[in-house]
């Protein structure tokens, strides 16, 4: 499948790599292409010339990657995501499942984040991005364990859940597909898109757990009577 | 112990039959005590004459309710806390544990409940309570799961969590104790008062479970790798 990563942080690279490791054609789309930006340092991660080296995904503009893409990945910061699918297209989107991976994340009083005000409460980034973009098939996934237990479940031994949300079945059965591939075992359906509002408020409670467990490899398993 | 309970709802009588269950002597504090309000239906809970009977406990105003308790338990809305406690008063709250077990909801749009966004974000309802009452030992816990698992874990079968968060060590061991009365296994320690922001911060995630679930008997198992 060919499937277009927005975002090349340490989210974007490492499912762009795990996918392109599952034999999937990966695109990294980032805002300005070319020689410094495949050269540049990122926190976290490897430079994208190393990325493309490595995982043998290539990279292109956002709109190029979306452009070319049939499934297309949201791996960018919460706070910059509408304007990153803006650089998308609209057309582009149109009609394919977009992969909501982004948390709406406030840093801008240090640590711990909380989530943007405008992009919580009686809302979510899941549902603003379906709303800005009304044709995608806007899956939200991913966005509540930390970017090596995405693509590697296993990290965290035992029974702990993957969530997903959204109005379309098949999109999120097509997401539910790439996460089995990826280990996960346990997929709770969150239903349509407001879903997103559970999930993204999760982040807080992670974050704490990080805080007081000392390691981001921790989740969660939903239990019932 | 004597126990004051300041909220009348289904929480704080199920908490506070629970409390005198176990031997304590319990007083529920409400804001107009008299034979209207022992008489008066209750949204999903007992008349407060049904509760009497049944449990043991007695009423009385707030302020009294918490000036001869030892132990009090913040079960009103998280929105009249804040008024709720005031009405306690300081010099009855300082120096005593201060169970917060309320959650701040905003249901001004309906369901689902959001977070009251001047009590989220980079703060919760349970550091504004200790903000404003400094010298209570504010301990937020039980408010991450339905009045009836608070008191009866076994109602959700398998290893799922009670979260305690607190800025006094003693306080949360006192708070611990009470919850392995009432049937607790794994009591998580999410650290200072701030922790708060996390148990409240599932409040969503835990009403999204509930509607897509069906039931409110659902919590969490926390998972480290």
């Amino acid at each position: 499948m060919k499937i277009g990563m927005i975002g090349s942080g340490v989210v974007g690279q490492t499912l762009g790599a795990k996918l392109a490791a599952l034999g999937h054609e990966v695109t990294m789309g980032i805002r300005a292409p070319g020689p410094e930006e495949m050269a540049r340092p990122r926190d976290n991660a490897a430079t994208l010339a190393e990325w493309t080296a490595k995982s043998g995904g290539r990279v292109a503009s956002i709109a190029e990657a979306a452009a070319g893409a049939e499934t297309v990945f949201n791996a960018t910061h919460g706070e910059a995501s509408l304007a990153a699918l803006a650089a998308a297209g609209k057309a582009s989107l149109a009609g394919k499942v977009l992969v909501d991976v982004a948390n709406p994340l406030d840093f801008s009083r240090g640590m711990p984040p909380f989530l943007v005000p405008a992009l919580s409460g009686p809302t979510s980034l899941g549902e603003e991005i379906q709303k800005a973009f009304p044709d995608a098939l806007v899956v939200k996934a991913f966005n509540t364990v930390a970017a090596a237990v995405m693509v590697d479940p296993s990290l965290i031994p035992g029974e702990h859940d993957l969530f997903v949300a959204g109005n379309d079945a098949g999109a999120k059965a097509r997401v539910t597909e790439i996460a089995r591939a990826f280990g996960w075992k346990n997929i709770v359906d969150l239903g349509d898109i407001a879903g997103a509002r559970a999930s993204e408020a999760l982040l807080p409670f992670w974050v704490r757990q990080w805080m007081v467990g000392g390691s981001p490899l921790v989740n969660i398993r939903v239990a019932r009577g």
